[in-house]
């Protein structure tokens, strides 16, 4: 039992969400993160409500297993220690806006030159090229300008947010994928490379179908609200007590639904083909719910589920934190405060892997700087 | 100039979409993908609308540059091929049902009994592990029972569904993060893992903000329209000619969005923090909102741009593969046909690298079963 990236040190200058996400991940397989934060104030998100004994549960969802050390760049003594752990590190992981670290002296070129071992893994806005790379940008923004929102919401009314942040979450990922990947080119060439993530980038590589569509059409899909814009039946339909979702996504799974709601339309030409329904999408969502509308969710998903068709709940988060798949899975953690008392509930880790231990509990997020001494001494180890 | 997973062998048994972008990202990075794909049909994307020439533009988005070779896994003959394959490979991806490749003889054990070198990815609805291991899942199954419909829509209306397919994305991701740690970890170990990673898993692996608010206050969030649901302004504008977006984060950048905009608000007392701006968030709207709708869009943008202030356009996807940024970082690349004719647009690599190639173009998507003597004879070859 042991975890894969054990015995990897990433030396993690990042803050808020996209970096944080990042490396918790690679903290969660196993890298040990010492976390290098402003002096006094630290990673903003420390002051993201909700607090629990003062302490964010934002902050500590995302930081939570990893160290902390409070250094000024601008000052010769921290300089001094920070290069001691570039010295020491793999990874080196930034989220400022870009030129930020270049006027400190340790933009890729400087680092590079001084600590070739170093894997350095920024990710910005806009990225590190490009005519708006100096550019600040927050999650909506490329939400907005990376086009999710104009094809999240409902037909004719404004565009909505995604409700979870995936412009950082997403690019965050990319940034991971890239670390790990250049960690294993290392192991041959001995040497590093710059990763360079921009959220805005990242929103388009998420798009899949949607470029497609456009770069084929010319036409830009619109908001489709609860349903997928080119599978029928695949979206959400009223119960008796609620809404919930049915997915037949070929026509053996609408043949099967047919059966299962006892609605004769499986070789009705206007429903026999995916084509068809989407071109009837509207008359075949009246004429299954219907039916849908005389029994409960909870009916209507037992019934689907044992004819092997996909459906299930709207779930808000509450109810997905209390899932018995999502228990079952380890996928609610208890963060431990430093007394080894459960202090905030944070999702677990959704890679699963053999021989690995995948406990029901977290350490600590570190307190501001709460790691200095300890790091101070790894380093005299040499 | 290399690209960092040049070398290395993707055996790559999946279809649609998880397991798919995921070998995509592998490839995109240097891996060699070998698709092993039904005979006759092929992986279901190939079917898959829009088309040019006959081939399908989502496919070829999603599995340029990859090889197959069609092998029906219950015949001898091609078992053997099969086996002789993964002899050869560093990586075995799935995306069937839980059970599924057992039954064939290749689960997680046996393989690993054999080709101990094998880092086994798998990818499902619900994981390989629980009470709903078994059933299946498709995108919007989890987006609904995973938590992110119930925070994306308007407040007071139905949910939707988040039209990028996040469901099968993110947990692609997942999957990739998984596979390159294990074989990072097989460098010391000489060994292959198991990843098991699960769609509905991934759902609430990246609601963050909700998972910390949900159990610390016990009232789930509901959806927050186009707005953030904790920060203010962080939300859509009409302009004159339309909606833009500002994300004014903090209170240093409100400060400035209030000189920029001649709005006087900065210090009174309703909008100086960010919890009281989040008290009267209706009531600033429109306060701001009755200067923005004197002005176009481009004319706010371009103004609050040069105020360093988080801004942007709502672009649909035509407007972003145009986006001078997104060309300016080789984010829409040309797939090309067998004769090196641009045959579609498809998303570039947002992984940007070091000493790496970043070319405009892409190798074609492969025919069913387009490979097969170039792969065999590579197992020739020994």
């Amino acid at each position: 039992m042991s975890l894969p990236l054990r015995g990897y040190t990433i030396l993690d200058l990042t803050h808020v969400l996209a970096g944080p996400f990042c490396t918790q991940i690679l903290s969660d397989m196993g890298a040990e993160i010492i976390k290098v934060e402003r002096p006094g104030i630290g990673d903003d998100t420390r002051a993201f409500p909700p607090f629990k004994d003062k302490k964010s549960a934002y902050f500590a969802g995302l930081n939570h297993g990893k160290k902390s050390i409070a250094l000024d760049l601008h000052a010769d003594d921290d300089k001094a220690i920070f290069e001691r752990l570039l010295d020491r590190a793999d990874v080196l992981v930034e989220n400022f806006r870009p030129g930020v670290l270049e006027r400190l002296g340790y933009g890729w070129e400087a680092v590079h030159a001084r600590f070739p071992q170093i894997v350095y893994g920024a990710v910005s806005g806009f990225g590190h090229t490009g005519p708006d790379a100096k550019r600040p940008a927050y999650d909506m923004v490329v939400q907005a300008r990376g086009g999710v929102m104009s094809i999240t919401g409902e037909k004719g009314r404004e565009p909505v947010r995604v409700g979870a942040s995936i412009g950082d979450i997403v690019a965050g990922m990319f940034l991971c994928q890239g670390i790990l990947a250049a960690l294993l080119d290392r192991q041959r060439s001995g040497k590093g490379r710059k990763i360079d993530v921009a959220m805005l980038d990242s929103q388009l590589a998420i798009l899949e179908h949607a470029v497609a569509i456009t770069s084929i059409t010319g036409k830009p899909p619109v908001p489709s609200g609860a349903r997928h814009p080119t599978i029928t039946p695949f979206e959400t339909f009223h119960a008796s007590d609620g809404l919930f979702v049915i997915a037949a996504g070929n026509d053996k799974l609408f043949e099967k639904l047919c059966v299962a709601l006892q609605l004769p339309l499986a070789q009705d030409e206007r429903f026999a083909t995916n084509p068809a329904r989407c071109e009837n999408a509207r008359l075949l969502k009246r004429l299954i719910e219907a039916v849908t509308l005389d029994q409960t969710r909870a009916h209507w998903i037992a019934k689907l589920t044992n004819a092997g068709i996909p459906t299930g709940p709207i779930q808000d988060v509450g109810q997905v934190m209390k899932d018995p798949q999502i228990l079952a899975r380890n996928m609610v953690v208890d963060v431990l405060d430093k007394y080894g008392r459960t202090a905030f509930k944070a999702a677990g880790n959704p890679i699963k892997m053999s021989d690995c231990p995948d406990l029901p509990t977290r350490p600590p997020a570190p307190d501001l700087d709460g790691n200095r001494a300890e790091i101070l001494r790894w380093l005299e180890k040499g």
